[in-house]
Protein backbone atom coordinates (compact mmCIF):
# COMPACT_ATOMS: atom_id res chain seq x y z
CA UNK A 1 0.00 0.00 0.00
CA UNK A 2 1.54 3.19 -0.95
CA UNK A 3 0.63 6.21 2.25
CA UNK A 4 2.06 9.38 2.36
CA UNK A 5 5.64 9.72 3.45
CA UNK A 6 8.04 11.97 3.50
CA UNK A 7 9.91 10.56 0.56
CA UNK A 8 6.58 10.41 -1.15
CA UNK A 9 6.71 14.07 -1.27
CA UNK A 10 10.23 15.52 -0.80
CA UNK A 11 12.64 15.18 -2.79
CA UNK A 12 15.87 12.80 -1.45
CA UNK A 13 19.46 12.43 -3.82
CA UNK A 14 18.31 9.13 -5.87
CA UNK A 15 14.60 10.73 -6.38
CA UNK A 16 15.58 13.55 -7.62
CA UNK A 17 14.06 13.87 -10.96
CA UNK A 18 10.75 12.54 -9.93
CA UNK A 19 10.02 14.48 -7.14
CA UNK A 20 11.29 17.35 -8.73
CA UNK A 21 8.18 16.36 -10.97
CA UNK A 22 6.17 16.99 -9.13
CA UNK A 23 6.57 20.34 -8.52
CA UNK A 24 7.29 21.77 -11.75
CA UNK A 25 6.49 18.94 -14.65
CA UNK A 26 3.49 18.76 -16.87
CA UNK A 27 0.24 16.76 -15.29
CA UNK A 28 0.99 13.11 -15.91
CA UNK A 29 -1.81 12.63 -18.61
CA UNK A 30 0.05 14.38 -21.63
CA UNK A 31 -1.88 16.57 -24.91
CA UNK A 32 -0.07 13.39 -26.66
CA UNK A 33 -2.27 11.28 -24.50
CA UNK A 34 -5.22 13.36 -24.98
CA UNK A 35 -4.76 13.52 -28.29
CA UNK A 36 -4.63 9.46 -29.15
CA UNK A 37 -7.58 9.19 -27.31
CA UNK A 38 -9.75 11.28 -29.06
CA UNK A 39 -8.78 10.69 -32.86
CA UNK A 40 -8.12 14.57 -33.53
CA UNK A 41 -5.29 17.09 -33.15
CA UNK A 42 -6.15 20.00 -31.21
CA UNK A 43 -6.10 23.46 -32.43
CA UNK A 44 -6.69 26.99 -32.33
CA UNK A 45 -9.35 28.51 -35.14
CA UNK A 46 -9.06 32.26 -34.71
CA UNK A 47 -11.72 34.24 -36.62
CA UNK A 48 -10.71 37.96 -37.08
CA UNK A 49 -12.44 40.35 -39.07
CA UNK A 50 -14.11 43.66 -38.54
CA UNK A 51 -17.80 44.22 -36.46
CA UNK A 52 -20.42 42.49 -38.84
CA UNK A 53 -18.12 40.06 -41.07
CA UNK A 54 -19.30 36.90 -40.31
CA UNK A 55 -17.22 36.05 -37.44
CA UNK A 56 -20.14 34.55 -34.91
CA UNK A 57 -22.37 33.14 -37.59
CA UNK A 58 -19.64 31.38 -39.19
CA UNK A 59 -17.55 30.26 -36.28
CA UNK A 60 -21.25 28.29 -34.23
CA UNK A 61 -21.82 27.14 -37.96
CA UNK A 62 -18.50 26.00 -37.70
CA UNK A 63 -18.95 24.28 -34.59
CA UNK A 64 -22.09 22.77 -35.20
CA UNK A 65 -20.41 20.73 -38.13
CA UNK A 66 -17.35 19.08 -36.37
CA UNK A 67 -19.45 18.59 -33.11
CA UNK A 68 -21.62 16.17 -36.29
CA UNK A 69 -18.32 14.77 -37.01
CA UNK A 70 -17.05 13.85 -33.66
CA UNK A 71 -14.79 16.38 -33.18
CA UNK A 72 -14.25 18.06 -29.65
CA UNK A 73 -14.84 21.40 -29.93
CA UNK A 74 -15.09 24.80 -27.68
CA UNK A 75 -16.05 28.07 -28.94
CA UNK A 76 -15.26 30.96 -26.89
CA UNK A 77 -16.84 34.26 -27.67
CA UNK A 78 -17.69 37.78 -26.19
CA UNK A 79 -20.55 36.09 -24.99
CA UNK A 80 -18.74 33.35 -22.50
CA UNK A 81 -15.69 35.78 -21.66
CA UNK A 82 -17.14 39.38 -21.25
CA UNK A 83 -19.51 38.62 -18.93
CA UNK A 84 -16.93 35.84 -17.13
CA UNK A 85 -13.16 35.36 -16.96
CA UNK A 86 -13.20 39.43 -18.35
CA UNK A 87 -15.73 41.20 -16.95
CA UNK A 88 -13.26 43.40 -15.12
CA UNK A 89 -11.83 44.56 -18.25
CA UNK A 90 -13.04 47.59 -20.67
CA UNK A 91 -12.17 48.81 -24.08
CA UNK A 92 -9.48 50.74 -23.66
CA UNK A 93 -6.17 49.49 -26.20
CA UNK A 94 -4.79 48.14 -22.44
CA UNK A 95 -7.74 46.24 -21.49
CA UNK A 96 -8.15 45.18 -24.84
CA UNK A 97 -4.78 43.84 -25.19
CA UNK A 98 -5.38 41.95 -21.63
CA UNK A 99 -8.22 40.57 -23.05
CA UNK A 100 -6.55 38.84 -25.92
CA UNK A 101 -3.95 37.89 -23.83
CA UNK A 102 -5.98 35.73 -21.79
CA UNK A 103 -8.60 34.52 -24.36
CA UNK A 104 -5.13 33.34 -26.03
CA UNK A 105 -3.80 31.98 -22.83
CA UNK A 106 -7.48 30.13 -22.12
CA UNK A 107 -7.32 28.84 -25.90
CA UNK A 108 -3.51 27.41 -25.06
CA UNK A 109 -5.43 25.31 -22.31
CA UNK A 110 -7.96 24.01 -24.31
CA UNK A 111 -5.23 22.85 -26.84
CA UNK A 112 -3.45 21.16 -24.28
CA UNK A 113 -6.94 19.31 -23.41
CA UNK A 114 -6.64 18.26 -26.76
CA UNK A 115 -9.61 19.78 -28.16
CA UNK A 116 -10.61 22.08 -31.10
CA UNK A 117 -11.00 25.89 -29.78
CA UNK A 118 -12.66 28.77 -32.13
CA UNK A 119 -12.30 31.64 -31.29
CA UNK A 120 -14.34 34.87 -32.35
CA UNK A 121 -13.21 37.86 -31.60
CA UNK A 122 -12.26 41.37 -33.80
CA UNK A 123 -8.91 41.15 -32.67
CA UNK A 124 -8.01 44.21 -34.84
CA UNK A 125 -3.88 44.72 -33.77
CA UNK A 126 -1.83 42.34 -35.89
CA UNK A 127 0.67 42.17 -32.30
CA UNK A 128 -2.40 41.03 -30.48
CA UNK A 129 -2.94 37.99 -32.95
CA UNK A 130 0.88 37.63 -32.83
CA UNK A 131 0.93 37.23 -29.05
CA UNK A 132 -1.58 34.52 -29.12
CA UNK A 133 0.10 32.56 -32.14
CA UNK A 134 3.44 32.42 -30.29
CA UNK A 135 2.11 30.91 -27.10
CA UNK A 136 1.09 27.89 -28.99
CA UNK A 137 3.30 25.20 -31.14
CA UNK A 138 4.01 25.03 -34.45
CA UNK A 139 0.81 25.05 -36.65
CA UNK A 140 -1.66 25.20 -34.27
CA UNK A 141 -3.04 28.53 -34.61
CA UNK A 142 -4.90 29.01 -37.69
CA UNK A 143 -5.82 32.79 -38.20
CA UNK A 144 -8.94 33.06 -40.25
CA UNK A 145 -9.51 36.39 -41.88
CA UNK A 146 -13.26 36.90 -42.34
CA UNK A 147 -13.14 39.61 -44.94
CA UNK A 148 -15.84 41.98 -45.50
CA UNK A 149 -15.78 45.39 -46.71
CA UNK A 150 -16.72 48.29 -43.73
CA UNK A 151 -19.56 48.80 -45.94
CA UNK A 152 -21.54 45.98 -46.28
CA UNK A 153 -20.36 45.01 -42.47
CA UNK A 154 -22.48 48.63 -41.35
CA UNK A 155 -25.34 47.29 -43.85
CA UNK A 156 -25.32 44.08 -41.67
CA UNK A 157 -24.49 45.48 -38.52
CA UNK A 158 -25.81 42.65 -36.59
CA UNK A 159 -25.27 44.08 -33.20
CA UNK A 160 -26.46 47.64 -33.81
CA UNK A 161 -22.54 48.56 -32.80
CA UNK A 162 -22.41 50.89 -35.81
CA UNK A 163 -26.04 52.20 -35.74
CA UNK A 164 -24.69 53.47 -32.14
CA UNK A 165 -21.60 54.47 -33.06
CA UNK A 166 -22.71 56.83 -35.85
CA UNK A 167 -25.38 58.18 -33.31
CA UNK A 168 -22.14 59.09 -30.95
CA UNK A 169 -23.45 56.69 -27.94
CA UNK A 170 -20.11 54.60 -28.47
CA UNK A 171 -16.51 55.45 -29.23
CA UNK A 172 -13.34 53.49 -30.49
CA UNK A 173 -15.65 51.02 -32.86
CA UNK A 174 -13.12 48.89 -34.65
CA UNK A 175 -13.12 49.54 -38.39
CA UNK A 176 -15.00 53.39 -38.04
CA UNK A 177 -12.97 55.23 -34.94
CA UNK A 178 -9.93 52.44 -33.78
CA UNK A 179 -8.19 50.91 -36.70
CA UNK A 180 -8.41 47.36 -37.73
CA UNK A 181 -5.39 45.48 -38.93
CA UNK A 182 -5.62 43.26 -41.61
CA UNK A 183 -3.77 40.35 -41.47
CA UNK A 184 -0.74 39.63 -43.98
CA UNK A 185 -0.69 35.78 -43.85
CA UNK A 186 -3.63 34.21 -42.36
CA UNK A 187 -4.03 30.53 -42.81
CA UNK A 188 -7.22 30.68 -44.47
CA UNK A 189 -9.50 34.21 -45.89
CA UNK A 190 -12.91 33.84 -46.11
CA UNK A 191 -14.77 36.52 -48.45
CA UNK A 192 -17.66 36.90 -47.03
CA UNK A 193 -19.50 39.21 -49.38
CA UNK A 194 -18.66 36.41 -51.92
CA UNK A 195 -18.84 33.47 -50.31
CA UNK A 196 -22.10 31.39 -48.97
CA UNK A 197 -22.14 30.63 -44.95
CA UNK A 198 -21.89 26.94 -46.18
CA UNK A 199 -18.87 27.76 -48.87
CA UNK A 200 -16.81 29.45 -45.81
CA UNK A 201 -17.31 26.61 -43.21
CA UNK A 202 -15.95 23.83 -46.56
CA UNK A 203 -13.04 25.95 -46.69
CA UNK A 204 -12.29 25.47 -43.58
CA UNK A 205 -13.16 21.88 -43.22
CA UNK A 206 -10.71 21.25 -45.94
CA UNK A 207 -7.67 23.09 -44.45
CA UNK A 208 -8.43 20.67 -40.97
CA UNK A 209 -8.05 17.54 -43.34
CA UNK A 210 -5.31 18.49 -45.97
CA UNK A 211 -3.31 19.80 -42.55
CA UNK A 212 -4.72 16.08 -41.34
CA UNK A 213 -6.27 18.07 -37.96
CA UNK A 214 -9.30 15.94 -38.78
CA UNK B 1 -27.70 28.01 -51.51
CA UNK B 2 -27.28 30.38 -48.55
CA UNK B 3 -25.79 33.81 -48.83
CA UNK B 4 -24.75 36.33 -46.18
CA UNK B 5 -27.24 38.98 -46.64
CA UNK B 6 -28.50 41.64 -44.20
CA UNK B 7 -31.05 39.47 -43.08
CA UNK B 8 -29.37 37.02 -42.09
CA UNK B 9 -27.22 38.74 -40.05
CA UNK B 10 -29.66 41.89 -38.77
CA UNK B 11 -33.32 41.69 -36.62
CA UNK B 12 -36.13 41.75 -38.70
CA UNK B 13 -39.70 42.30 -37.19
CA UNK B 14 -40.34 38.74 -37.83
CA UNK B 15 -36.83 37.49 -36.87
CA UNK B 16 -36.16 39.32 -33.56
CA UNK B 17 -35.87 36.25 -31.51
CA UNK B 18 -33.90 34.41 -34.11
CA UNK B 19 -31.62 37.17 -34.67
CA UNK B 20 -31.22 37.87 -31.01
CA UNK B 21 -29.37 34.74 -30.69
CA UNK B 22 -27.17 35.66 -33.04
CA UNK B 23 -25.84 37.97 -30.40
CA UNK B 24 -26.69 36.91 -27.06
CA UNK B 25 -27.67 33.08 -27.40
CA UNK B 26 -25.20 30.49 -26.15
CA UNK B 27 -23.20 28.74 -28.90
CA UNK B 28 -25.36 26.38 -30.90
CA UNK B 29 -23.28 23.17 -29.40
CA UNK B 30 -25.04 23.13 -26.05
CA UNK B 31 -23.39 21.88 -23.19
CA UNK B 32 -26.04 18.73 -22.92
CA UNK B 33 -25.22 17.72 -26.79
CA UNK B 34 -21.25 17.61 -25.38
CA UNK B 35 -22.08 15.25 -22.26
CA UNK B 36 -24.25 13.47 -24.35
CA UNK B 37 -21.28 12.73 -26.50
CA UNK B 38 -19.08 12.09 -24.24
CA UNK B 39 -20.69 9.55 -21.89
CA UNK B 40 -19.84 11.46 -18.37
CA UNK B 41 -20.98 14.50 -17.26
CA UNK B 42 -18.77 17.02 -16.46
CA UNK B 43 -17.78 18.78 -13.09
CA UNK B 44 -15.37 20.60 -11.19
CA UNK B 45 -12.97 18.73 -8.82
CA UNK B 46 -11.69 21.10 -6.09
CA UNK B 47 -8.85 20.48 -4.27
CA UNK B 48 -8.42 22.48 -1.10
CA UNK B 49 -5.91 22.20 1.62
CA UNK B 50 -2.71 22.95 3.35
CA UNK B 51 0.59 23.23 1.42
CA UNK B 52 2.18 20.00 1.67
CA UNK B 53 -1.31 18.10 2.25
CA UNK B 54 -0.97 16.35 -0.96
CA UNK B 55 -3.39 18.06 -3.81
CA UNK B 56 -0.85 18.00 -6.68
CA UNK B 57 0.21 13.95 -5.92
CA UNK B 58 -3.57 13.42 -5.64
CA UNK B 59 -5.04 15.10 -8.28
CA UNK B 60 -2.06 13.83 -11.08
CA UNK B 61 -2.96 10.18 -9.49
CA UNK B 62 -6.59 11.14 -9.95
CA UNK B 63 -6.55 12.58 -13.40
CA UNK B 64 -4.33 9.57 -14.75
CA UNK B 65 -7.14 7.04 -13.59
CA UNK B 66 -10.34 8.98 -14.98
CA UNK B 67 -8.06 9.22 -18.31
CA UNK B 68 -7.83 5.67 -18.32
CA UNK B 69 -11.53 4.81 -18.09
CA UNK B 70 -11.78 7.07 -21.01
CA UNK B 71 -13.14 10.15 -18.84
CA UNK B 72 -12.48 13.67 -20.91
CA UNK B 73 -9.89 15.47 -17.94
CA UNK B 74 -7.98 18.70 -17.28
CA UNK B 75 -6.16 19.56 -14.80
CA UNK B 76 -5.46 23.34 -13.61
CA UNK B 77 -2.77 23.64 -11.06
CA UNK B 78 -0.18 26.62 -10.35
CA UNK B 79 1.43 25.00 -13.22
CA UNK B 80 0.05 25.69 -16.03
CA UNK B 81 -2.08 28.87 -14.46
CA UNK B 82 0.79 30.57 -12.53
CA UNK B 83 2.76 31.35 -15.57
CA UNK B 84 0.14 31.90 -18.23
CA UNK B 85 -3.31 33.04 -17.36
CA UNK B 86 -2.31 34.53 -14.27
CA UNK B 87 1.46 35.44 -14.68
CA UNK B 88 0.29 39.28 -14.48
CA UNK B 89 -0.93 38.73 -10.25
CA UNK B 90 1.18 38.74 -7.02
CA UNK B 91 0.14 37.33 -3.90
CA UNK B 92 -1.61 40.02 -1.99
CA UNK B 93 -4.65 39.28 -0.80
CA UNK B 94 -6.43 41.26 -3.69
CA UNK B 95 -4.36 39.40 -6.67
CA UNK B 96 -5.24 35.82 -4.87
CA UNK B 97 -8.89 36.81 -5.14
CA UNK B 98 -8.39 37.68 -8.71
CA UNK B 99 -6.03 34.31 -8.95
CA UNK B 100 -9.25 32.09 -8.08
CA UNK B 101 -12.03 34.24 -9.80
CA UNK B 102 -10.36 33.63 -13.12
CA UNK B 103 -9.37 30.06 -12.12
CA UNK B 104 -12.97 29.80 -11.57
CA UNK B 105 -14.45 31.26 -14.61
CA UNK B 106 -11.84 28.89 -16.78
CA UNK B 107 -13.27 25.51 -14.80
CA UNK B 108 -16.76 26.75 -16.25
CA UNK B 109 -15.78 27.37 -19.19
CA UNK B 110 -14.34 23.44 -19.16
CA UNK B 111 -17.49 21.89 -17.88
CA UNK B 112 -19.23 23.93 -20.41
CA UNK B 113 -17.28 21.81 -22.74
CA UNK B 114 -17.89 18.87 -21.00
CA UNK B 115 -14.95 17.90 -19.40
CA UNK B 116 -14.39 16.86 -15.65
CA UNK B 117 -12.05 19.41 -14.39
CA UNK B 118 -9.82 19.07 -11.22
CA UNK B 119 -8.07 22.23 -9.52
CA UNK B 120 -5.73 22.04 -7.48
CA UNK B 121 -5.05 24.96 -5.40
CA UNK B 122 -4.53 25.87 -1.79
CA UNK B 123 -7.60 28.22 -2.31
CA UNK B 124 -6.79 29.39 1.49
CA UNK B 125 -10.03 31.31 1.74
CA UNK B 126 -14.10 30.54 2.07
CA UNK B 127 -14.93 33.22 0.29
CA UNK B 128 -13.13 32.30 -2.23
CA UNK B 129 -14.53 28.73 -2.99
CA UNK B 130 -17.59 29.84 -2.18
CA UNK B 131 -17.67 31.80 -4.88
CA UNK B 132 -16.62 29.38 -7.79
CA UNK B 133 -19.77 26.73 -6.77
CA UNK B 134 -21.65 30.01 -7.31
CA UNK B 135 -20.26 30.61 -10.99
CA UNK B 136 -21.54 26.56 -11.13
CA UNK B 137 -24.81 24.55 -11.42
CA UNK B 138 -26.13 23.06 -8.56
CA UNK B 139 -23.77 19.74 -7.78
CA UNK B 140 -21.41 20.31 -10.38
CA UNK B 141 -18.67 21.61 -7.52
CA UNK B 142 -17.25 19.27 -5.75
CA UNK B 143 -15.09 20.56 -2.87
CA UNK B 144 -12.52 17.44 -1.94
CA UNK B 145 -10.66 19.30 1.84
CA UNK B 146 -7.43 17.70 1.68
CA UNK B 147 -7.01 17.54 5.32
CA UNK B 148 -3.55 17.28 6.55
CA UNK B 149 -2.05 18.77 10.56
CA UNK B 150 0.29 21.30 9.85
CA UNK B 151 3.45 19.60 11.53
CA UNK B 152 3.07 16.79 9.10
CA UNK B 153 2.51 18.77 5.99
CA UNK B 154 5.81 20.93 7.35
CA UNK B 155 7.52 17.64 7.25
CA UNK B 156 6.76 16.89 3.74
CA UNK B 157 7.45 20.22 2.53
CA UNK B 158 7.55 19.27 -1.05
CA UNK B 159 8.44 22.94 -2.78
CA UNK B 160 10.78 23.67 0.07
CA UNK B 161 8.19 26.90 1.23
CA UNK B 162 7.88 26.25 4.95
CA UNK B 163 11.73 25.95 4.94
CA UNK B 164 11.94 29.11 2.77
CA UNK B 165 9.24 30.27 5.06
CA UNK B 166 11.23 29.49 8.47
CA UNK B 167 14.34 30.92 6.75
CA UNK B 168 12.43 34.64 6.45
CA UNK B 169 12.72 34.25 2.50
CA UNK B 170 8.75 34.55 2.27
CA UNK B 171 5.79 35.69 4.17
CA UNK B 172 2.31 35.13 3.99
CA UNK B 173 2.23 31.29 3.83
CA UNK B 174 -1.17 29.67 4.20
CA UNK B 175 -1.13 27.87 7.46
CA UNK B 176 1.82 29.48 8.75
CA UNK B 177 1.91 33.63 8.66
CA UNK B 178 -1.72 33.87 5.90
CA UNK B 179 -4.46 31.79 7.74
CA UNK B 180 -5.94 28.61 5.62
CA UNK B 181 -10.09 28.59 6.74
CA UNK B 182 -10.99 24.98 6.45
CA UNK B 183 -13.91 23.75 4.69
CA UNK B 184 -17.77 23.45 6.54
CA UNK B 185 -19.28 20.97 4.18
CA UNK B 186 -16.98 19.90 1.65
CA UNK B 187 -18.19 16.74 -0.64
CA UNK B 188 -15.32 14.62 0.34
CA UNK B 189 -12.16 14.73 2.84
CA UNK B 190 -9.16 13.16 2.81
CA UNK B 191 -7.19 12.48 5.25
CA UNK B 192 -3.73 12.20 4.12
CA UNK B 193 -1.48 11.37 7.07
CA UNK B 194 -4.22 8.12 7.85
CA UNK B 195 -5.55 7.27 4.25
CA UNK B 196 -2.78 5.70 0.92
CA UNK B 197 -2.81 7.70 -2.21
CA UNK B 198 -5.06 5.03 -3.90
CA UNK B 199 -7.31 4.99 -1.04
CA UNK B 200 -7.88 9.15 -1.52
CA UNK B 201 -8.22 8.32 -5.14
CA UNK B 202 -10.84 5.77 -4.95
CA UNK B 203 -12.75 7.65 -2.30
CA UNK B 204 -13.24 10.13 -5.29
CA UNK B 205 -13.76 8.07 -8.09
CA UNK B 206 -16.72 6.66 -5.52
CA UNK B 207 -18.47 9.62 -4.94
CA UNK B 208 -18.37 10.26 -8.81
CA UNK B 209 -19.63 6.97 -9.66
CA UNK B 210 -22.35 7.23 -6.77
CA UNK B 211 -23.26 10.53 -8.25
CA UNK B 212 -23.30 9.06 -11.91
CA UNK B 213 -20.81 11.33 -12.65
CA UNK B 214 -18.99 8.43 -14.57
Amino acid sequence: MRKFTIQDLTPTKNDFVKNKNIHWQKPKVSKEQRTKNKGHRPAVIWFTGLPGSGKTTISRELEEKLCDMGVHTYLLDGDNIRHGLCKDLGFSKKDRDENIRRIGEVAKLFVDAGIVVICAFASPYKEQRKMVRNLLSNGEFIEVFVKCPLEICIQRDPKGLYKKAFAGEIKGLTGLDDPYEKPESPEITLETDQLSIDECVNKILNFLKTKKFI
